[in-house]
């Protein structure tokens, strides 16, 4: 069999893999937006059951066969092919060790736990969900020591987010933006705040429908391949570069909630849309990593978003929905009010000064189940104790403390530092995308074609044809330096709050 | 292996087997509702991929194995293992006959002809969609010769959807209709129609959502497993018998299109939702056949839902929700104005005693294409002139012409008999069910519980475990017999248009 065949056989191997991934992706998507609550169980099963069918389907022996042989003559391959090799004998050489049954009882447990979570969290109800939090924390445990029983826990489960995340260097990122961010923190909140009278509302839901509109087609959002829904924590899943969702929410007493989740789920959409047509059913075929996918979502949602240009472009379209709010307000005073820095409770609705001690709060907790002894019953205390330490707030609530967030139900534990390492990320990228790309140009003329000209070039266009560490440095010039997000943030804040910063 | 052992086998295979039926049915009801346009080919793709994983699931060689053994041992096996052996054996020797790829090639050149069809339908297309038909038409006729090469191709394709349905019968059938109704359909269009200007609207969208969720409840549909969405034709489809969707349309300008919709997609879903518990994971775990199926919608929507005595339930609800239009109007007019009887254009629009003809309309088209010669280039104009004769009526263009229904495109050909088979069955089911069930003291109370146990007893929690044939003589102590059917119309109408019919 010559290579040609081997080549179509991987291609025939892949496009399997995808439909699988399609599949897959839209239940879970159906499960977090239509389906009916009574459906839950059913589609655990479900996933159980097809992510056993994906397990046989990766470590068949004929495809591990056919992976090595490549493997072999990886030197005559192209590059696509030879990474899609890499990858795919890396997948299947980690799902070796674990046993079939273990990989099925994650899913089932994943999505169990995703239901009774949106319960809990209505109901603040944390005795509910600590059943399936603990059993996820020990399969997860269980998972690690298959994988690299030589390795800590936490450092295995990090690097399945982030290839090569690790304790070791993380602490190192955590302790600067700490100690960078502690006394702006302390220093913002001595500070007084501009009054926002106009963010009150109310904000009629179907105008703010009209808004989401306006903003993905600011964007550039291509209409065709990327639909807007609904559902309790705005997320982006895709299915194929052809057919991405994201979704928001409405209240009417929320305004930037709406909007800066529609921006930060079409910068996730825009990554997958914009990936190259080679690798449409390749398992390259999609970001280079959670981090990476995040300094995306971040660079538009914040570096774009929350920029002064774009208020000014933002504002006119404002006023035209909301003419009772928003008459009268300047730009200037909406930059302020989009960009207050106050310490609180919500993560996803953090502004982009506190936001990484929300981060911190969940690595230092996450290192602590998983490297220590700290149990599952006993993190809703550590929580409250760690915002109160970090951001000075009391928590009133377990639906607005430890069970805010939907990632732990789904067994995603070290997935959260690769949020600010994203964001970090972004800062880095948005620098050298200023060097060539008229950014506030862009903002005047509400053409963003030449950023996304940009980004498609550097970085959307390889998926996970280049790692992360190699994305940033052909796309920066250098290797990732996280001064460059705290330079930003400290600029930004301290011209914010007063040069005192 | 012992019995229990192999008994154990069937029911993980089973399982599987929902799994992908539920990735599937999911599949294609996204692409019906919310997915994107450029998401068409990459669905047809997934759609391709699973089923050919479906194939090599349902005749690998040990499954093949283990449904002889079953079957060797059948005597010793409960009724319920019985029936799943027998009917995966069925169909395992039914996809043996078809080459994998054949079964893949139909799944993706339907798929593919479904998307195509929706924008024909909207441009009234017929030459862009006419090659995908005619490739279905292709594909449809070389698998009924892998099938059965010495039975007639229509006859092959009827029995998919209702097993031993062919044109013997058919013809009789349809030929005992046709005498009985065409006088009938003369003498209505002599007679006045009443004046309904109630009718006309227009009926504010959201109050009209406002009423289908009045309906599931007078119904009785339980609503934490079965949720309404939109789609330009409304369908019911179903994941499980804990989760299942069905769809309505809304104009402002037509009340009865959404109204009978949703008792119709209703009495589909009824029937999925009431299947018994120890048929959840099973192959058995859904309606007997097409047209048993159909007969639990006809008798939500016309035999309940289009009686006197349903108006009289209706009526106060629809002055609550459309004061202007309604008041002043009488549960008489109500009943007149659902049950006007006129030739038209649209099967799905079309009153009781005119949509037997419809149907009629499409089984000598189908016959003709499979039997005879007619091509697919040929078919707008024979359709056109079949309605010129049947039905008096002229049609203006192809969109409410030949392209008006879905399945053709789906390659579902010889599915639309299945539909006055089924209508016709329920008339028989109706006349049994108002022996023991007090219909019209349930539509004074709106408490339809009776009907619902009396179903589900008599049909709903067998699934497919009885045959249709089976089910209509438990249920009516009598084989099917269509003078039940034919003798409700000539009632219904010979009343409301003059005793002179």
């Amino acid at each position: 069999m010559g290579i040609e065949e081997k080549i179509g056989q991987l291609q025939a191997h892949q496009k399997k893999l995808r439909a699988y991934k399609h599949a897959m992706n839209l239940l879970n998507y159906d499960g977090s937006t239509l389906m009916p609550s009574g459906g839950a169980d059913y589609l655990s099963d479900t996933l159980e059951t097809l992510s056993g069918e994906e397990y046989c389907l990766r470590t068949a022996p004929e495809v591990r066969e056919l992976l090595l042989k490549l493997t072999e003559v990886s030197e005559k391959l192209d590059l696509q092919t030879r990474r899609e090799a890499e990858e795919l004998l890396r997948e299947q050489n980690r799902l070796l060790r674990v046993p079939k049954e273990e990989v099925m009882a994650l899913e089932s447990a994943a999505s169990r736990a995703t239901a009774c979570w949106q319960e809990a969290r209505k109901n603040s109800d944390f005795a509910a969900f600590a059943p399936h939090l603990e059993k996820l924390i020990e399969i997860k445990k269980r998972y690690a020591g298959y994988i690299a029983p030589e390795k800590p826990v936490y450092d295995v489960l990090m690097d399945d987010y982030e290839r090569g995340m690790n304790q070791k260097d993380m602490d190192a990122f955590f302790g600067e933006l700490k100690s960078a961010l502690t006394p702006l923190i302390g220093q913002v909140k001595e500070a007084g705040q501009p009054d926002t009278p106009f963010m009150e509302g109310p904000f009629d839901t179907a105008r703010q429908k009209a808004l989401s509109g306006m903003l993905m087609d600011i964007m550039g959002l291509d209409r065709t391949r990327c639909v807007l829904g609904e559902s309790a924590h705005p997320f982006t899943t895709e299915f194929s570069r052809f057919d991405v969702r994201i979704t928001t929410r409405y209240t009417e007493d929320d305004l930037t909630g709406n909007l800066y989740s529609v921006i930060h789920e079409g910068g996730h959409a825009m990554y997958e849309l914009s990936i190259g047509d080679a690798l449409s059913y390749s398992v390259l075929g999609e970001g280079a990593s959670t981090a990476i996918h995040e300094s995306q979502s971040r660079l538009w949602e914040n570096y774009i978003g929350r920029s002064r240009e774009f208020c000014h472009l933002l504002l006119p379209k404002l006023k035209e929905l909301f003419p009772a709010q928003f008459s009268g307000v300047t730009a200037e005073e909406l930059y302020r009010a989009v960009n207050l820095a106050r310490p609180s409770l919500i993560r996803t609705e953090a502004d982009e000064l506190t936001y990484p001690m929300h981060i911190l709060i969940r690595y230092e907790l996450e290192k602590a189940v998983f490297g220590g002894d700290l149990k599952a019953a006993d993190l809703p205390g550590e929580w409250n104790r760690s915002y109160r330490e970090y951001l000075g707030v009391d928590v009133p609530d377990d639906a607005r403390g430890i069970l805010q967030d939907i990632h732990w139900a789904g067994g995603d534990f070290g997935y959260f530092p690769s949020y600010a390492l994203g964001t970090a990320y972004a800062a880095q990228i948005f620098d050298a995308l200023k060097q060539d790309v008229g950014v506030a140009r862009c903002c005047e003329t509400g053409d963003f074609a030449p950023v996304r000209q940009w980004l498609t070039e550097k970085i959307y266009q390889y998926g996970m044809i280049y790692t992360p560490a190699q994305l940033i440095e052909r796309t920066c010039g250098k290797a990732f330096d996280p001064g460059f997000y705290i330079l930003y943030l400290r600029e930004k804040f301290g011209r914010l709050y007063g040069a005192g910063l």
